[in-house]
């Protein structure tokens, strides 16, 4: 058997290694477009900065290392030009010459590509680059060294253009960032975003949000934004989204679906039952609803990789679905989520709930702790966990890894406070944030607590309600409060319950929203009606810097 | 209705603050022994060499604050003295004068003191510490600024007993460490436990295995080892173990159960209704066992003592038992468990597999990524976890913490691959040590790979077996080899296939079992009987370096 394999990154050499450990007999090719196979895609913005100091480590394997180890044959610089479903055969483009290599079982793993749009001027610019592949980094590092720019923008604040814009300021160039969106990294929610539009601003990058590039001028020195700004250019990065290379199995009569992705079923099979498809490429299902997804992530590409190897040998594996786990690095700062965010919950019309919480890294007596701000969303009736974003300097990972294996295993917010986690002082706290958030939602669930959202709390109090702030008052001066707000600190609240109206809602708050936790429950078992206001002054004022004052 | 609470730190506190957040009505009084409560019992090493450098930071509550912000009335320095369950009152000694206080409901959370063994010459010892609370952290200070040691013995290689060693030695004091089980760290498995012993030995700490202190001699100036060694100490923490502090309950006529521990149901009461007990104190189900257990945690009785302030206020709540996730850093090492060890699993006759993995903590390709030895344990049908060990310099508690998360969520070593974590450079690997590992479970699952053990290889050479090694000649030379084998480097295996015996079973290794792995697939796809030995060299030469040529 013959099992030629279309693209040798992620999928496909996963595939690849994996099918020659299940069989010495088969023959195995792997065609690249590109002039390297099994390259760390997501290592290249690290190379511009030279925090990956040698080129050489970007590329993981050789076509010769693959030949001798698994007896492979990878082709590069191959570009497969046709499917020939009757003749089961694909003509190439092998660095120039055509040729038509047969095959018994065809595995596409093309990937995705950078979303180019039409844009005014976008053509004739010759400073704009793009950044899949080593070639594009060798250019751009190129480019860096030729040019010398003062002044860089990045267009597109998702997950690669904001390691980029790090990346690039690290060698002291200025960069802007352009975001069309409303927020920078549209995985998370805007209040979780904003932690990291801050901490970009703190490392003097400029943030442009709800703005989208509408022309290039000068060669692409200039470009204007929606908004009306123009802003000047040395070197732009254009990383708006990729979206499948699915162009080859489209002209085959593959079935096409969301997005332009290749339609596959459980077993990674096309309609074509001899052609099978992987990675960034395909649609799959996201795990929490069931539905149609398009997920470039390295980690699902290799998952379905391998499951596609053991497959064509006969064994049965089935695509599970993704939850879209990611993560990045903003200088000081770490952003993390997995599965649904509460923009995609109202998108998909899903009851939820949500709450937020702010606990220290590890213990908090011990030498370098650092707070982690948690978002959890979860279902109001059976606790079922639909995502969660973190951010902070440190042990965000970690969290979003527990919570991303407790979505995958289904469990529910009342499970989270059971999970036993290693606990010493350096690592963590008897009671873990993803404990603490646990009790939070448990809490919630089970009508220990109400809280209202950041975005709820205007029209709440134009309702009537009245808003108390249970912080100590040198904290509302020297962090700022809400003209709005009733000072009453927490561990006076006692002794003051006369100064609160009973025929009133109550609405509390403090810096995070343990305290106004605390609140809540004296006033609750003391007859009031009352609401916590999730994540407290520190998420409000984040969102709404220009109601405080201080 | 008043709540008395003997106990202040972990799961009496928990209790506590929870009752109070669910009621402003009952009256709740805690009895603290020690002049302190809710202090930071798990930092208390650091502070001896100064790392936790202010003595306030150990202290995390005091009496007064949680007066004024709980209502809770703490008496510290009060020593519950006897129980009258007829006439439900505790007799105290409050700083020197006698009491009596009524209960409506009781919670013992009285925890574990440390084990003092009948030694010879200890009571004479003058200079012999334990350490449990703040008071024993002062006198060790004070000690050790007084008397200025020069060589200090740590006797008992558990957790606490490490710490201490690891702080004591950052004051420059020679340490030696006695420890009378084979290895040390017991949780762990012994070639798990080698990792950190080698890391002991490299920071020039004395380790002392297989040793107990027969007799203390010159008033503790001189140890005597069941060894026949004779050892010289001017400051000696003895750190063996600890065991529940039940005298009260079991004065009182309550059911005492393992080792002294307190008998309490899923609710945690004991066998008088309205008496409780939660933390380090009771016998708890380990989890996955069923078994009877005592886990000395600060996790599950925090847990335990917000659930039994539930149940109090008629909530329903279950203790669902403890896996026991443990964590210790050791220098520029971390050693994590959870779950069942080998060696315990091997007590309780059951069933299971193991296999060990080293991988990155983050990918290889990205500065500051160190390798992770992993172990898990599972049922060689179901494929359910039983337990899993990691040492490494990073990211050691992050893969533990996960595996315990899938643990509690029953997953099996197939489900592992299935996780998503979060992967950007810095953070970890598109196939994750977890991902890994699951990989290599399911391998020996599916019947993919079969292997053997490090204590299991002379046997089978013994047997006629012929050890294959497929690292390259450079490496047997630097790192060291073992006689018996033969070495084929992986890259030359398929050319070399006539120089292997087809009569003969085979086992392969090589440095860290992943090549290896790939030859054991080679060799069985081309109709070879081989085994490969899980670990490979680097586990077999750490548990038996004298077996090792260079």
């Amino acid at each position: 058997m013959h099992v030629v394999i279309i693209g040798g990154v992620a999928g496909g050499m996963s595939a690849a290694t994996r099918l020659r450990r299940l069989s010495e007999e088969i023959e195995i090719t792997v065609l690249e477009k590109g002039p390297y196979v099994s390259f760390a895609n997501c290592g290249l913005p690290y190379y511009v900065s030279g925090e990956i100091s040698e080129r050489s480590a970007l590329i993981l394997q050789s076509p010769e290392q693959l030949k001798k180890r698994f007896n492979i044959d990878v082709h590069t610089e191959t570009e497969a030009l046709e499917i020939d479903r009757q003749a089961k055969n694909v003509r190439i483009n092998a660095k120039g010459k055509e040729a038509v290599i047969n095959y018994d079982r065809l595995i596409l793993s093309p990937g995705a590509q950078p979303v180019v749009p039409e844009i005014e001027g976008l053509a004739q610019a010759t400073n704009v680059h793009t950044l899949r592949n080593v070639p594009d980094v060798d250019k751009i590092v190129e480019a860096v060294k030729q040019e010398q720019p003062k002044q860089a923008v990045v267009i597109g604040a998702g997950f690669i253009g904001l390691e980029m814009a790090e990346n690039l300021k690290k060698l002291g160039i200025d960069v802007t960032i352009v975001e069309a969106a409303p927020q920078i990294l549209p995985p998370l929610d805007e209040e979780m975003a904003a932690f990291v539009e801050k901490e970009l601003k703190r490392n003097e990058i400029t943030v442009y949000t709800g703005a989208a590039a509408t022309a290039f001028k000068d060669a692409g020195k200039t470009i204007e934004l929606s908004t009306g700004e123009i802003i000047k250019s040395d070197f732009t990065i254009l990383s708006i989204g990729v979206k499948p290379s699915s162009e080859l199995a489209q002209n085959a009569g593959l079935e096409i679906g969301l997005r332009g992705g290749i339609l596959v079923d459980e077993s990674y099979r096309t309609n074509d039952p001899d052609i099978y498809a992987v990675g960034d490429a395909i649609v799959v299902k996201q795990q929490i609803t069931g539905e149609d997804a398009l997920i470039s992530l390295a980690s699902p590409a290799n998952r379905q990789g391998r499951q596609v190897a053991d497959v064509i040998m006969g064994g049965a594996r089935k695509n599970q679905g993704s939850i879209g786990t990611a993560i990045v690095r903003v200088f000081e700062l770490t952003a993390a989520s997995t599965g649904l965010s509460e923009r995609q919950l109202r998108n998909d019309k899903l009851d939820y709930k949500v709450v937020h919480t702010t606990s220290k890294s590890h213990a908090g007596y011990f030498p370098g702790s650092h707070p982690i701000v948690m978002k959890l969303l979860f279902h109001p009736v059976s606790g079922k966990i639909f995502g969660a974003q973190a951010v902070g300097a440190d042990g965000v990972d970690k969290r979003i890894d527990i919570i991303a294996t407790a979505i995958k295993a289904g469990l529910t917010v009342t499970d989270l406070p059971e999970l036993e986690f290693t606990y010493a002082p350096p690592f963590g706290s008897a009671k873990d944030p993803v404990n603490m958030i646990g009790y939070a939602a448990a809490n919630i669930l089970e009508g220990f607590s109400e809280s209202i959202q950041y975005y709820e709390l205007n029209a709440a109090i134009e309702n009537g309600a009245l808003l108390l702030d249970v912080r100590n008052p040198d904290e509302l001066k020297n962090n700022g409060a809400l003209p709005q707000a009733k000072n009453i600190p927490l561990d006076e609240l006692r002794a003051r319950l006369d100064e609160i109206p009973n025929q009133q809602e109550i609405i509390v708050s403090c810096q995070s929203g343990q305290r106004s936790y605390l609140a809540e429950r004296i006033l609750k078992n003391n007859g009031f009606t009352v609401k916590n206001l999730d994540g407290a002054f520190q998420l409000y004022s984040m969102i709404y810097p220009q109601e405080v004052i201080k």
